[in-house]
């Protein structure tokens, strides 16, 4: 059921990540970050991954891609809130597709499938964070219908002002 | 510990919500969207909000800040992911103050309450988006420490355009 037939006439799996591919995903996450030219961002090490994907508690789940047993990209999202529809929604932390397994919908199936999830879980929404200079993403979402929420700018307290903030009323 | 002497002398009790809170949530979502100009966006009511709420599976949690036993306003979060940090994180959804209650620093005390538990519960960030006509706001939370993602923009597929999306592989 989550095995297609691709462009190139290749065959896609589409499964749920284990603890066991800990060392492929902290790769993709890894590769991901260079091309979204992050690379200085990223701290994850495998051993936090486990902790916060596969432990008690499970902050996100995550999509791997295969084309012949190789992994070709990820999916990895988490259920956010709105409350204007008293609705859980999902939010798409990462899209990525590896260079040589593009140009064959894999990404589109990708998010298909996380689409899929969120329609069935009865989820309002799908949403996700774009890098304003990758204009080619951007015209594919928006060919498949996703609306730009222009009106907004997401504001992040982190490090030492998220610190200060947390201790501002302590006497 | 969670009560608090504020601006004119007035005391301000921030506690979690219950489910009895319901109509009080309900209430200061509808106002919020008015002053967000928008009303037109609440499918909200009472019983989707206790089932995703104060149901078997809690999609967000809610602070109801208090003066004298009168509702002043609420925030409500859920934890969201970074994978570049392998931690989660704390999404601040609704931040609101009711009009009355202004100006006595209440919604720096619920920011802050829940930068504390952001930072308690390890998270690397906490972060909310803002409407850009908001700029009173926007200066409050830039003088806090807050930095603008201004190179990314949220994209979202809701209502037909997330059903076609879901169903465009199916045959």
């Amino acid at each position: 059921m989550n095995t297609h037939t691709i462009a190139g006439g290749g065959q896609l799996r589409l499964r749920v990540a284990e603890a066991s591919d800990i060392d492929t995903i902290l790769a993709l996450i890894h590769e991901l970050a260079d091309y979204e030219r992050l690379a200085h961002e990223v701290k994850a090490d495998a051993d936090a991954l486990r902790d916060t994907l596969f432990g008690d508690r499970r902050y996100a789940e995550v999509l791997i891609a295969e084309c012949a047993s190789q992994p070709a990209g990820f999916a990895l999202f988490f259920h956010n809130y709105s409350t204007f529809l008293a609705r859980p929604g999902l939010y798409l932390e990462d899209l990525y597709v590896r260079p040589a397994f593009r140009g064959q919908g894999i990404g589109g199936r990708l998010l298909a499938h996380v689409g899929a999830l969120a329609v069935r879980r009865g989820c309002g929404r799908l949403e996700f964070s774009v890098l304003d200079w990758n204009a080619p993403a951007i015209e594919v979402y928006r060919a498949l219908g996703a609306q730009p929420l222009d009106d907004w700018t997401t504001f992040r307290f982190t490090g030492p002002a998220l610190q200060t903030l947390a201790t501002r009323y302590e006497t």
